[in-house]
């Protein structure tokens, strides 16, 4: 697809290739860079130690952008009642239904060597595992916020949440997901307003300088807004099969969900009102975003910034003898990298090279080193991006490699941001009408169709909606709210 | 009780004091200080962003610690299936009884403006809100181990379990907590017993180095162990009241856990055998633990190294006009320490200052700097330390301050910790036999007997054990196994 250093018939470490079965390339990237697998609770998934280490780097960088925009975290619940749900009808309607129902607290012995929820130890009222925590974090600021003085309170949790879904693909579509989750109160409309401006632009910010990934980014359609939001806004972008991948959202749900909720506060004035209130989250998803985005028929190709290994380290050990030697050459070359603030990592395991080679290449780890008996002995190293394959492949000495480092890696980031751009911009095709966006779909093309705004209120839009299985992703900022997006996605 | 600095007669922040209930005065240390608070959910607790942010500062420093143990994150399904707790029999009966168990996956309207269960979707086969993850990590490790290269694996995970509770104290005891939860898988049973005592070790240096707690930490008798184990080792600290709070364990499996599980390796010789597994943890009741021996009839004392807010800066404002340029001239001594790498923040609300100071010390932020207008002519700053209170009051110039900060809040930590140590070997008396433990406690004294081994032999000592609610909590390492440890505890 769109990635040039791919060519054609040659032999690729991921079958299908992309061309072949996008959906099926995706689940073997996943199981080839060893990120995740489904898990023996349904719908769910494990992320496996390089999955959650990737995680791990997108968490610490945004988390502190959250704080310092004052945000706090705060540790709610796994459980809600389900009382609690009741109260916000919307929310309910929305998605809160398809929950994993707590309905007892003991289990007991079957007398057939198995276990059953014991009859005995039936909750009174059930619980659901959380499927979001807007109505118990609500529940909390009903009690937290009593005037003015106490606003803005700007919340935040990272955790799971858990949504069952019968149809699930691991990172995109599965009934536990990873996530952090915001909720904020102000005293303002403009503040709430504000809020979810400042956050989109955050996320925007992170999604493009840390994970190299693109998108427009601009309200919903009415339609498509969260349930119970007075305004959606949402940052979308086209993985390489041109479907649309929602990668954040941040809701102002004006005073309704304080009003169903009960969130009031004494204003200046001494007179009582409801709080205005936000709420935003990006997830695991977006991860499943960065494999159909930067991955190519050899796997994944992970954005730099937030690589769990950027340099990984493979000794060519040629006869035992100097094997040690080698080894400790590059531990030396990984200590002074990890010094640097690098993530380097040496592969000393007692496997053959190019089974280390392919399995670098399968994770996606930016820059491969290279470092035989000839540059041991040149104090030398030779490297390979990942991004471009093997006929990058440059020697250096170490010392000058040092200096490279950090350029290299940002030179990988920007072609894979560049790459990006250049792909969503090459398949977002302007029109005028319902005509247009059917012609799009209809010759095959993939992307998404940018169509004027009162294209909403065509009634012929729904047939080609439900024809093509597309549907309004956002009305995007650049366009001032004249245009709106139309395509398929995930 | 041990804190110098508190006068009897005195007015306390705390009502009631230490003295006058102990229970009652923990809850509302707890309550004063915002840390944490009841949840709707039954038995389960909401961490409000100060203990939020404690815990945090918790978490990095010993999840930094165990990556450079080798260590890696996962994250694994918050539900396990019913059938996995049937395999592992001694599991069930230590604790995996109590547990939340989902048995649908729907809720549904029940006509009554309520919801229900969806009857039409009850699951074939329950899961239950993990207790803890042993058996769904052990069933991985399953998979992910072949051979003897595979290992060891060494495998942790952040998040919360739940065991349902009926008698619950926040942080203390409650349904569900947070925690850390190490699994490790070893080609060699000294391996595993290298494991237990290396991260053992590492708690004993947080508990101590971080959060100013110390204890007697050594095995478990046989009968106080984790259900499957062969050896257990405790870290088990002494609170204000003379009881025992066990702070962490480490757990070695031996194969028993592996067996059960089935987790198989090819080892070196090409015969397969089973791994040896070890699982360790510490939660969020240690928190309990800090403010049970750390806080004083005022409220919590924040141990300096982990404190959300090591410095808290009170602007003593008289008059509007001079107000915003004092709040400036905090604001600079605030950047200036945030840029040495401390926690400060300048309370600037439009509250009473008194109030604002009381704040400050039922939070136990260790050191209040107060500046008023003379300070800020003088470009001075008054400071007061929490443990020592209100006579330690001194008057520097800022840069002097600036000098001295650091070893402030290395004394404060180093008072604690010694106050801490001196309270637990007042209160560790050396016994014979099982008359000296019933003399101990009849006489109303507090804190822990030690007693040699043989004693556990003494078939008296049950009746001792019920009679006072005492039980072994761990054979000292200091003792090299000759002397066993007595004591009531949370």
């Amino acid at each position: 697809m769109n990635n040039p250093a791919q060519k054609q018939n040659a032999r690729t470490a991921i079958t299908p290739t992309r061309e072949q079965d996008f959906p099926e390339w995706y689940q073997e990237v996943i199981k080839a860079a060893d990120l995740a697998e489904t898990s023996p609770v349904r719908g769910s998934m494990t992320v496996k130690p390089y999955g959650a280490a990737l995680w791990e780097n997108m968490t610490a960088i945004f988390d502190k952008w959250l704080k310092d925009y004052g945000i706090q975290n705060c540790m709610f619940p796994v459980l809600i009642p389900v009382s609690f749900l009741s109260k916000e009808a919307e929310h309910v309607e929305g998605f809160a239904k398809e929950c994993a129902v707590v309905t007892h607290h003991r289990l007991e012995k079957d007398g057939k060597g198995g276990l059953i929820p014991a009859p005995s130890a039936e909750l009174e009222e059930p619980y659901v595992v959380r499927p979001t925590s807007e109505t118990i974090i609500g529940e909390a600021m009903a009690r937290w916020i009593q005037s003015y003085r106490d606003l803005p309170m700007k919340l935040n949790q990272w955790g799971s949440v858990m949504r069952w879904e019968m149809r699930t693909r691991i990172f995109l579509r599965t009934s536990e997901f990873f996530w952090h989750e915001g909720h904020c109160a102000f005293e303002t409309p403009e503040e709430a307003e504000a809020d979810t401006l400042h956050i989109m632009g955050l996320y925007k910010k992170f999604f493009e300088e840390y994970l190299a990934l693109t998108g427009f980014h601009g309200p919903k359609t009415p339609e498509e807004r969260f349930p119970g939001a007075i305004n959606t806004i949402a940052f979308e972008s086209m993985m390489q099969d041109g479907k649309a991948l929602q990668a954040a959202t941040t809701h102002d749900l004006g005073q309704n969900f304080s009003k169903s909720i009960g969130i009031k506060f004494q204003g200046r004035d001494g007179k009582e009102g409801f709080v205005h209130t936000t709420s935003w989250a990006y997830s695991t998803r977006i991860i499943g975003g960065m494999i159909m985005m930067h991955g190519d028929d050899d796997g994944m190709i992970m954005p730099p910034r937030v690589a769990p290994v950027q340099f990984i380290i493979l000794p060519v050990i040629k006869d035992e003898a100097t094997g040690a030697k080698l080894i400790e050459f590059c531990d030396g070359i990984a200590a002074n990298l990890k010094k640097s603030g690098f993530a380097a990592k040496v592969d000393s395991r007692d496997i053959r090279t190019p089974d280390k080679m392919w399995e670098a290449v399968k994770k996606g780890i930016p820059v491969r080193i290279e470092v035989g008996q000839r540059e041991m002995e040149a104090n030398s190293v030779t490297f390979v991006r990942r991004d471009l394959g093997k006929d990058s492949k440059k020697t250096c000495t170490v010392d000058e490699f040092y200096g490279l480092a950090q350029g290299v890696l940002d030179d990988i980031h920007n072609g894979l941001l560049e790459r990006n751009r250049k792909f969503l911009h090459d398949n977002t095709v302007d029109g005028n009408s319902v005509a247009d966006i059917r012609n799009f779909y209809a010759s095959g093309r993939i992307g998404f169709v940018r169509v004027p705004v009162e294209v909403l209120k065509d009634p012929e839009l729904e047939k080609v909606k439900q024809e093509f299985k597309v549907t309004a992703r956002c009305m995007p900022f650049e366009d001032k709210g004249a245009k709106v997006l139309i395509a398929k996605s995930y």
